[in-house]
């Protein structure tokens, strides 16, 4: 750490205001470097270039590399919520609230400026590495998955879908097809699947409504 | 290259059976390793350990990191041939010969024994990643696709499905099928995907059906 770097810190200890903002400029840049490189692409190293700091003036407010995935994790749940899920929350209960929080979903992932999702590439980069970033991945994936699931439900009890609808199975479903769209847009550059994926969900949901 | 791995290669240029199965067992580490920390986490180094030999008699055998993962690619495919696609030709062409493609293919990634399949994994891996590795994967996937394309136009021209079916949004319905089951399986830990993912593939080609 440079000394310029060392009376930042102090003076961030008698200022949390500072620190905060600091922390916060950390996590942006990583998160910009993560969204191309996935969260395995981070590095103490890269992130420091990237903010213009040294490599333990970033340890300073993130004691290990896992400690600042996992706050990465945290501020894209964050995101994601403000993004996807708040707005569909404006939505009537039921089908259109349903509808809402996957067609917002799926079409994060297409486009010319489309992002990699990190609940999508995150579950492929940890799933075979235990330790805390893949706990707070998983953590944030089951919440998105009871939201949707907590959709379905709604659209039954609302008399939108019939009352025999598996909802783990429409779930796996509806889930499989972000999947889907994540794969075919992103890595084979494919501009039809966004079309295919909304044909194919109204006709999943249309096969399930209650008569 | 220590004195030893100097010699030793020397006499591959005049045996070069002995150079290729030197190869081989690179390629073997490799799979080895990619299998659990993906394309991705293959680094000379860590290859070089696990063959015992120096980096730069790596480097002899492979000019670059890249060349490597593209051998390694080449290979998968290769045993995803063997394993998955040339058992389902001995089934009869059309849902038969489809069914056991499809099956094989997403049992492959449940189970304890369960290995992360490279095409699913690697798309992720390298969709923001131009370059002859994700050039490699998308001509292996696209090969893959093609075989399942031709399974359902097979299952249409037998008359076990529907002429109305769509081809292109069954085969993106199936796959992402496969990538849940693979989401499902590696990262959730879900026992009951495999047997969910049955259930909704039967359900959706009997949809299909011809009358």
């Amino acid at each position: 750490m440079s000394i310029q770097e060392s009376r930042d810190l102090q003076r961030e200890l008698v200022e949390p205001k500072k620190g905060a903002q600091t922390k916060r400029s950390i996590i942006e840049a990583a998160l910009t470097i993560a969204s191309k490189s996935g969260l395995e692409g981070l590095t103490i190293g890269n992130i420091a270039e990237a903010v213009k700091m040294s490599k333990s003036g970033v340890f300073a407010h993130f004691g290990s590399r896992e400690e600042l995935q996992v706050a990465v994790v945290r501020e894209y749940y964050q995101r994601f919520q403000d993004l996807i899920f708040s707005p569909a929350l404006l939505k009537p209960k039921g089908l259109p609230r349903l509808n809402q929080m996957i067609q917002s979903w799926i079409k994060m992932s297409t486009g010319d400026d489309s992002s990699s999702c990190f609940f999508i590439a995150g579950a492929v980069e940890f799933d075979d590495q235990p330790g805390i970033v893949r706990d707070e991945l998983v953590r944030s994936v089951e919440d998105w998955r009871s939201a949707i699931r907590r959709g379905i439900q709604e659209s039954i009890a609302a008399g939108h879908l019939k009352k025999s609808v598996n909802v783990e199975i429409l779930l796996f479903q509806l889930y499989s097809i972000a999947l889907g769209v994540h794969h075919d847009s992103r890595f084979l550059d494919n501009p039809k699947c966004l079309a295919n994926a909304n044909k194919l969900i109204k006709e999943i949901l249309s096969s399930y409504k209650s008569n």
